[in-house]
């Protein structure tokens, strides 16, 4: 952990961002049918209007909070920064999620340095759960309270809960791969975006496994479920916070096992 | 709609149901990862064990408020009664959701007589989100506020958003037939559990297909589906309370495209 940051500052400054942009999305979630149809502002989709007005937010947050750092975000791409720190901010992660008006999209609020992510924010704010990991904290809080996160002891694949957003994302050797490791465990689910990241942190599933991410997609959940106990790499155990495929283990040596069945693809 | 009943009434006993069966539930889902891991009283796991205690919960609400009316549940079983009503209970809908953390599963209580389900109830209690319909009543009521359930207008396979829990169900034939309609429509997700049919009938999504379904799985879904506008049958077209194939659409046009893709199978 870097002792030269004030730590406990710039996690209440990502829990503003988090209260911000959930503020602005969420009149555009669970619009009424007809609206969510149709096309608003410019040709633009709810989802697209409710993701540029909260990283407009959370930059317009940044501008008065803290000017000296850089901002990466989905929609509005890089600002360089002078003090060597990065927010990296999607607004909406999730999308397929949020028109389907599952609650299972998120805001990501990272903050890194050039080694990758120090502390990450995975906000759900309809359910009103938010899980938090970095800077000594790692913790959720939802409707029945707050508790302390830290991923299963998991060591086997045949005990381990797969989620992955396959079979919708993935190059056919991807998904070979990602079938390779599901075939192993004890039960795969679809279909929970960005969550799945907080439900690894908070003990509940095992393995995550993700192809095709961005930076700003993966760089809060890996914080997260670092801050948990878990462990995140990319296919060949590299550092995934460039995007790309991501492979997220409760345990060290879960992560192994499966590291093994996809290193080849 | 039956004249006879008092709908007024038979909505507040599932109100007090539900609210019975969430009490109990709610202290199993997400119980620490050692605790979720293991067999508890009798070899039961905490999904097993919250599963039975809280339809006894409903079961002895029943005994004092309705004990004219039958009882069918997931748990223990059929009890006759005398009123030619019968309430249908599924404690926990949903088993390997619960078991991962998501918040998908939900309590499924229903009020049918001979001809199907009048009433159904669709609770998710960790959100605090309740989908009601039958006896002129269709709304959820969650962490957003009350709103009234009405299904989309869409009535073409290419602007509609499926729900399904398949590939996990299903026989190779019922796969197949799913994914005639999948390959049809403009959006497949998974993992959603009954939790589907709420947003069907929210006017979220359009279609939901499932298949080796229980007579409890399905009539609370198809009372509020039906009370919000839309349609749900079996594969072929007739009624689906009691169970096994289930073909839910928010328009009767849109019904209509999907049941020529089933009802081959």
């Amino acid at each position: 952990m870097r002792q030269d940051l004030n730590g406990k500052e710039l996690l209440g400054v990502a829990s503003q961002l988090a209260d911000a942009a959930g503020a602005v999305i969420l009149p555009y979630f669970r619009g009424d049918a007809l609206s969510t149809s149709n096309k608003l502002e410019g040709g633009f989709d709810p989802v697209t209007v409710a993701d540029r007005a909260a990283e407009r937010a959370m930059r317009d947050l940044l501008a008065q909070l803290r000017p000296q750092d850089g901002i990466l975000g989905e929609e509005y791409g890089t600002q360089e920064g002078t003090s060597g720190l990065t927010w990296v901010l999607d607004p909406i992660d999730g999308t397929r999620g949020f028109i389907s008006g599952t609650p299972t999209w998120g805001t990501l609020i990272a903050l890194a340095d050039e080694q990758g992510p120090l502390m990450g924010v995975i906000d759900q704010p309809y359910i009103g759960e938010r899980f938090v990991g970095g800077f000594g904290v790692a913790d959720v809080t939802g409707p029945h309270g707050a508790k302390t996160l830290q991923t299963k002891t998991t060591t086997a694949l045949s005990d381990a809960i797969l989620f992955t957003t396959f079979p919708e994302v993935g190059s056919p050797a991807e998904r070979a791969g990602f079938q390779s490791v599901a075939e192993q465990v004890q039960l795969t689910r679809y279909g929970m975006d960005c969550y799945a990241y907080g439900l690894l942190a908070a003990g509940q599933v095992d393995l995550v496994i993700e192809a095709g991410l961005q930076p700003y997609d993966i760089q809060a959940p890996i914080a997260v479920i670092q801050a948990a106990g878990g462990v995140v790499t990319d296919w060949q155990g590299n550092p995934a916070h460039n995007g790309g495929r991501c492979l997220a283990a409760a345990t060290p040596e879960l992560h192994a096992a499966a590291l093994e069945l996809l290193s080849g693809v």
